[in-house]
C-alpha cells in the first residue's frame, strides 16, 4: 500500500533511476524493424512488434542494474491498439524480470471513470466472474487538476493491490510555469498547493520508509523548486523527469533526495534508449550501450548522494 | 482547422448534444454479452466484442438524431488493448455514419510526447513511408496543467487534419473547485486563467462560425460559471458534461449557448446508454430506448434555446 516495493528495489540495486521506455521507430535498430515488418507488413502490427522486441532487449540488459522502467503511454497509443498490446507485453515482461513498472499515462478523470483507469493500469477488471488484469503496472502517473475526485478512486486500488501513483506537481517543460507557477491569493503557487494536496492524500497510505503511496512528478529542470518541495513534502516520493536530454544533471537532482539517498527516482529516456546511436555502437549492441549508459548514470548519481538506504 | 464540422452537424440535426459512449458490461444487454462470451470465452476479447456490439446498435439508432458521440477512453482501456480495439472500431463506425467523434482521453504531456498523442487520436503515424491512422477521432479532450507545451503540438494537427480539442477548464465534479476555484493573486481563479489561455491558443485557429479549434470543458453542474465563461470566452466552444445523471438540466446549461443556439455541446452518457434499464424496455430494444431518450433530450434543449444557427 505504498511505494515500498520500488524503494526496496532502489536500495537493492543501489540505483535511484528509472529507464523511460518511449520507443519511437527511429530509435530502433534496422535489423529489428526489418524482421518485424517482414513478418507483419508495413502495418501497425509490424510497428508494435518492433517496439516490443526493442524493449525486450533493453529490459534484458537493464533489469540487473536499474530498479524500474517507465513506459510512456503516448508512444504506444501512437501505434493504435496494436501499440497498446506492445505496452501490455512490455509491462508484463519487465515485471517478470523483477522491475517496478511506472506507467506514464498522466491519466485524469472523476469517480467511476477514474476507477476504470485505476483498474486498467493498476488493478483488475471483472469479466463474467473472473478477475483479469488489463495492463497491470505497479504505479501510474496522474494529473490532479480535477481535485480529490480524480485521486481518491486510485487509492483503494493502491491499498488493495500494493500499488502507487505519481501526481503531476511541477513538470520539467519550459511552459510548466504558465499555470503551475502562478501565485494564489493565499500565498502559495499552484504547484505548491498541488504538492500539499499530495501530502494530504497520502497521509493514510504510508509505507515503512516514511513515504506514502502518493508520489509527485517534479522536474529536474527546476532545481530550486525541487529543493523547496523536498523540504515541504517529506512523505512524498518524487519522480523526476528532465535528466540528461532535457538538461538536468546530478547536481540539479541532488536536492530531491533525503539524507538516506531516498525520496527521488530520476528518469532517463532518450539518454538510455538512444545511447547506441549517440555513442556510435553497432546496432546489434544497442542494449549493451543502454546498460553502459545506465551504469554511467548510476555512477554520477551515487557519487553525488552516496550509499542509498 | 476548427470545430466547424461539429457545428455544421449540430445545425443540420438541430441538436446540440453528444452521446457519451462509456460502456460498462453492466449496461450491456445479456443477449449481446452471451453471444460475445460464447464466441471468445470469458476474456478481455469477449468483453471488448460486447462493447463494440453495444456501441454499434447505439450508433445505428442515434446517428440520424445526434450529431456526435464521445467515447470515454477509460472504459475501453479498462478492457486492455482488446478494449482499445473496440475504441478504434467504435470511432471508425461512428465516423462512417457521419457522426463527429470526440475522444474523451483528457490526455496531457509535452512536446514530442504530446505530438504522439495527437498522432494517436487525431492524426496519422508514419510506418515505413506509409501514413496510418491509429484511432482517428475528430476531437480530443486534453488537460492543460502543463501549459502551452502540452497544447501547441496539437494545433498543427488540428490545422492539417481539420480537427479540434477541448481543454479542461471547469469540470463538473464536486471537488473540481479544490484547485480550479482557487483565486490567484492577479484576481482571476485558476479556471478563469485556463479559460483565457484557451481563447489565446485558439486565436490563430478560427472557424467560420466565430469559434476556434480550441474548445473548453465546462460542467453543467456549475451554471453560474458556465454563464460567466460564455461571456468571457466568446470564441471558445464548450463541451458540457454533467447533464442528466450528474444533476444538470436544460436551465442549467442554457447559459452556455450564444444567441444563435451555438457555443455548447451537451453530453449525456448514462442517460442515453442506460435508458432501456431505467425506463423498463426489453433488452432487445436498448437502442430504441436510447433514441427516444436522445429525442427527449433534444426537445428539452431546443425548447429552451430555440432554432439553432
Amino acid at each position: 500500500m505504498s511505494l515500498d516495493r520500488l524503494i526496496e528495489n532502489i536500495i537493492q540495486k543501489q540505483n535511484p533511476t528509472v529507464a523511460g521506455l518511449d520507443p519511437k521507430l527511429s530509435y530502433i535498430p534496422d535489423y529489428i524493424k526489418a524482421e518485424c515488418f517482414a513478418k507483419y507488413g508495413n502495418t501497425l502490427d509490424g510497428a508494435a512488434a518492433a517496439l516490443f522486441a526493442f524493449n525486450k532487449g533493453l529490459i534484458d540488459a537493464l533489469h540487473t542494474i536499474v530498479p524500474a522502467v517507465k513506459p510512456q503511454c503516448a508512444y504506444y497509443e501512437m501505434y493504435g491498439w496494436q501499440g497498446m498490446k506492445a505496452l501490455h507485453d512490455t509491462v508484463a515482461y519487465a515485471r517478470a524480470k523483477g522491475m517496478f513498472v511506472v506507467t506514464d499515462g498522466k491519466r485524469n478523470d472523476i469517480g467511476t471513470t477514474m476507477e476504470a483507469y485505476a483498474a486498467a493500469h493498476l488493478g483488475t477488471v471483472e469479466v463474467q466472474g473472473e478477475r483479469l488484469a488489463p495492463f497491470a503496472g505497479d504505479a501510474l502517473t496522474v494529473n490532479g487538476y480535477l481535485g480529490a475526485d480524480g485521486i481518491l478512486p486510485l487509492l483503494d486500488i493502491c491499498d488493495k493491490e500494493d500499488k502507487g501513483i505519481f501526481v503531476l506537481v511541477k513538470t520539467s517543460n519550459p511552459s510548466s510555469g504558465q499555470l503551475q507557477d502562478l501565485k494564489l491569493e493565499a500565498g502559495e503557487t499552484v504547484y505548491e498547493t498541488m504538492g500539499s494536496m499530495c501530502e494530504a492524500w497520502g497521509a493514510d497510505h504510508m509505507g515503512r520508509y516514511g513515504y506514502s503511496a502518493v508520489g509527485a512528478v517534479v522536474g529536474a529542470t527546476y532545481p530550486q523548486q525541487l529543493k523547496e518541495l523536498r523540504e515541504k513534502l517529506p512523505h512524498t516520493f518524487f519522480l523526476v523527469p528532465g535528466y540528461g536530454a532535457q538538461g538536468g544533471g546530478a547536481d540539479d537532482v541532488a536536492p530531491g533526495f533525503d539524507g538516506r539517498g531516498l525520496g527521488a527516482l530520476i528518469n532517463s529516456s532518450r539518454g538510455i534508449m538512444c545511447a547506441w546511436q549517440k555513442h556510435g555502437f553497432a546496432q546489434e549492441d544497442y542494449a549493451k550501450a543502454a546498460a553502459e549508459e545506465a551504469l554511467r548514470m548510476r555512477g554520477q548519481l551515487t557519487d553525488r548522494i552516496g550509499k542509498i538506504g
